[in-house]
């Protein structure tokens, strides 16, 4: 085994680890190592392209990934910057970010060479080489600054062990390894440094629109918010528009957030004011406050909407977001939710979201529409879940009512939970037959609640039913999570931004609240201990007095499945639509969408079944 | 390609189906063909010893299958012998004996070459060869009764298309080709002669006990009975045991069942009368005629059970079934339940049982237990389930008082249901963890009951728990189907057979009654429908009035796992263990089974991914 330094050779030498003996008569392990790596380029060079995505995976950048999506392979692209390399590197995905059941790359040494191998950890975090090698290492190089790994792996590799790469939030993870292991089994991810990113790894290959020449932008911002010792805060404050401001469109917003702040913003809305208004009383405070006026509870119509890991948001080039002119509201609500979980006192705020807009109106007006659950407690989840689901309906009859003939385009979605919310998905169903999926995230984290453009714009017709579910997992709850607005309750709700613009504006719904009665008493039938249904209990106190065995358990899942709802079909002004929206049937869905199956290759023997051994030139560092 | 006559020769010649085109130089399509073969002798040859095994597939016997079983090797040796073979034949396996998606094995021909490949059939019964390779021919043979085709399978083979080889009932499929097919793909099942057999593949390894040389024999028979022609009938005929009969051993007995009858006779039972009675009055007839004596409810000590599909049954070395002597009754009781779906009139019966006893005591006495769920209407399954579990208990409370200090061992174990029964199990739990299957088939079919001895002996000690489950399926039904003793209702039974013999006859559960009463009145405050739950409705007709939406099932579901149960703690004599036996907890579990995981290799590239070619000599017929 000869020694290169600098660049990279390609090379066709895959020797097997067992070739290991006799690569240690080679130097002896040191405590920094400077890797130099020959690998075998297998398969498709790597492409030309810069790579268009990158995030620093630790707090402190020594890790640094770029990736590429080709969406006609099937595969991604990696690119990991190791700025100070020690004894090697992990690199992979799991579930929700746990070092423990993950698919792995590891680069490690033994001190005398070094290994490039795809792996994976049990539940005790101990790793174990892959029996199918799917990483696929494709370049080593040492740059000036740092050693620069290339490789590439399918979405889905069929190996039972490897996390399949899907839409939506993927965990990556990392760790640094700091010394030699004698063998890939030795190492034990409990034991090192480690750390979890998230990210939307296959974004979608649409370019950023251009923005129009004549854009100017507006900060809505709250000023100086003291923002409550308490965990949960909505903060209203009210904005206007300068006079005469003429109808433009929002062809872009992003968010200003507070420097130090960035984890106690937890999500921010701009809402403009019902036009048949006047004016409105100036505000700057809680939403929830007493001295907040009546009359702000008109401002509901949504402008923009941020939640915490999300990035500047971009309308189509054909449309963009109404505001300003005649027949529109002057006054804005800026409406911030601090988290304040640790009830930190005195820290002053002045985030919010600055809007890029042009008087030269595109062709469509765009808007956002509110689907899901209602924020009401009658939907709840009992304690000790870990992946019960909840479901509200756009139904057929909103629809009908509410959306032009020609239908509506949903190009973007924010999927939104609170913290027991684990997956989310919104399905578009016509006539009973589940069609498409709107956005989905199997591995949703209320941590990072992005807006995201769709892959595809969904159209959705007059007479569509639009279905949104959510995963929780109350698994470290003792007592029922129910809906509502704190950060302990729950939402599951889906901002899907369209256009054109309809006066539809929340299309949600939650059980029949009779039917949840009827659910009580039956638990007071069934069970020796007594559960709250005096005239003054409240619905959460009842869940509260709930003793959750399976029967209660399978009973409320069952109830929620079968009782009749309450819609909101909503317009701007909080006005539902004409028309009656209690006691609806759910709606009926006689064919469901099927998993898409993937098709496992017969022979897999491309890959190199043990890692990629490479040789190493120790230096004392 | 050359060919050979007669004996078959092994060659490493394995050409790709690509050859096929080299091959369409030899001969014509004829109508016969005889097929010599040379097929690459791969892995292990074939066994020395016979194969113990062997049936007919078709009704007319041209297809035979003999095997054997190597449980160190995981794998089946199949001995496939084609009296008249035409275009090739078709054998496999699949869930329920359907040629839908079933696992198969092909040999056919296109005229000119003929191939032999493991293949699968889709939903719509088109074969597709299979990516993955398992059934391995080692042998073809033209012998005087025909060709003879030697191949093997692994239990599992981690191929999604594959059958898993499971303990239990084994569907075992065939087809004809009756001439070439240009391809495998060109076949559908639906035109082929087609069929199926059930079968217990993995039978245990353990030997027939040898019968003492003082055996004798006695048959227990209905003579002339005149069939009553309703569906189901229960003949009651009362015999007895010569005088002054002493105590014997039942050490083997076997069915004697009129011939034409086969399809009449659904199972029967000899049990023995009570011994605190003189005597018994004789009686043939139908067990719940008016006529019958009161007093053969007295009747209920099982001697002996046979059931549809089962062959003689035989004691294990140390154990026999006592009968005969002082303390015990000279009367028993002949049970015959005929099914008689056609309602034929007029027809004879004299089928019984061959009872094969010795007067050379064994070691231990043998005793037959049932386990599962009492008779009643009140364990019931919705209509239109396809997989809808029913679980009986045999408690903690019970086994703690009516078994030895030492504890019992199951040797055999019979599992019955009636026509909607797919699959059923028996797990011993202990302290609170389920420990071991006993029995469990995952193809069960009512048609196929037979007796099985186990392959290990599972020990119950007092305090451990028996739980039965069967899972049914009634998609045809358009009524809830109750428990009972008709054949339209259900029954989940599994009758162990144990020494050393105790008092305990039945250990089974049901639902509490009164908590099924909750149900139905919280049916009737869900529905709009009304439930008669007036005090004249039986549960049937309550059942019967069920709106049968998916809370009604669920709730039912969730009822049966959470409500407490009734126990029938019973004695030989019908009579319960002192104690109180209703309202009982459900056992709880907080340890499940966990599935045996199959280790897939991680490269299996010893099979040819193709089909193996094998040459042809076409003659005309």
């Amino acid at each position: 085994m000869a020694r290169w330094g600098g660049q990279a050779h390609p090379a066709m030498q895959v020797p097997s680890p067992s070739a290991r003996e006799a690569a240690s008569m080679y130097g002896t392990a040191v405590a920094v190592f400077l890797v130099i790596l020959v690998a075998a380029l297998q398969g498709s060079a790597p492409p030309e392209s810069p790579f268009p995505y990158r995030i620093p995976l630790d707090p402190e950048g020594t890790l640094e990934l770029s990736w590429n999506v080709s969406y006609v392979q099937e595969t991604v692209h990696f690119q990991l910057l190791v700025r100070e390399l020690k004894a090697g590197v992990l690199f992979g995905m799991s579930d929700r970010g746990e070092l423990e059941n993950a698919d792995l790359v590891v680069l490690w040494t033994d001190g005398d060479s070094a290994y490039f191998g795809d792996a994976w950890s049990d539940r005790k975090g101990r790793i174990h080489l892959d029996a199918q090698q799917d990483y696929q290492l494709l370049r080593a190089q040492r740059t000036r600054e740092g050693l620069s790994l290339l490789f590439k792996r399918p979405f889905g590799t069929c190996d039972p062990k490897d996390y399949l790469i899907e839409d939506g939030t993927v965990h990556l993870v990392y760790g640094i390894l700091e010394e030699p292991f004698q063998s890939l089994e030795a190492i034990n991810v409990s034991s090192l440094q480690t750390g979890l990113q998230r990210v939307q790894l296959l974004k979608p290959n649409i370019s950023v629109p251009a923005l129009p020449s004549d854009t100017r932008t507006m900060e809505i911002r709250a000023p100086d918010v003291l923002v409550p010792g308490q965990e949960t805060t909505y903060w209203c404050h009210i904005t206007e528009l300068p006079n005469g401001f003429s109808r433009h469109h929002i062809v872009m917003y992003e968010p200003i957030v507070t420097e130090g702040n960035e984890a106690l913003v937890h999500h921010m809305e701009v809402f403009q004011c019902a036009a048949e208004f006047e004016s409105f009383p100036r505000f700057s405070g809680p939403c929830d406050s007493k001295m907040k006026p009546e009359r702000l509870n008109y401002c509901r119509h949504v402008l923009a909407a941020w939640a915490l890991g999300a990035k500047a948001f971009y309308y189509p080039e054909e449309a963009g977001l109404a505001f300003g002119g005649p027949g529109s509201s002057r006054f804005l609500r800026l409406e911030v939710h601090y988290h304040n979980p640790l009830k930190i006192k005195g820290r002053r705020d002045s985030s919010g979201i600055r809007l890029y807009y042009t008087a030269t109106l595109r062709r469509f007006d765009a808007g956002i529409m509110e689907l899901g659950l209602v924020y009401t407690p009658v939907m709840a989840i009992p304690p000790q879940e870990t992946a019960f689901v909840l479901t509200g309906y756009c139904t057929d009859k909103c629809t009908q009512l509410a959306l032009p003939p020609s239908g509506i385009h949903i190009f973007a979605s924010q999927l939104h939970t609170h913290l027991t919310g684990r997956e989310a998905v919104t399905v578009l169903a016509r006539d009973g037959r589940e069609k498409e999926v709107v956005n989905r995230d199997g591995h949703y984290s209320p941590h990072f609640q992005e807006i995201r453009m769709l892959k595809k714009i969904v159209s959705v017709r007059p007479g569509d039913v639009l279905i949104t579910s959510c995963t929780y997992n109350t698994g470290d709850r003792t007592l029922a999570t129910v809906g509502g607005f704190g950060i302990l309750e729950e939402m599951c709700v889906n901002y899907v931004h369209y256009y054109p613009l309809t006066q539809l504006e929340l299309c949600k719904s939650a059980v029949d609240p009779g039917f949840l009665q009827k659910y009580f008493h039956l638990v007071n039938r069934f069970n020796s201990e007594e559960v709250c249904t005096c005239p003054q209990a409240s619905v959460p106190e009842q869940f509260a007095s709930v003793p959750w065995n399976s029967f209660n358990r399978q009973v409320l899942k069952a109830l929620y499945g079968f009782a009749p709802i309450s819609m909101h079909c909503n317009k701007s002004s909080a006005v539902r639509f004409q028309g009656e929206w209690n006691l609806q049937p759910l709606p009926e869905i006689i064919s469901k969408l099927e998993e898409p199956t993937r098709h496992c290759p017969a022979s897999r023997g491309q890959s190199p079944s043990g890692p990629t051994m490479v040789s190493i030139g120790g230096r004392k560092g």
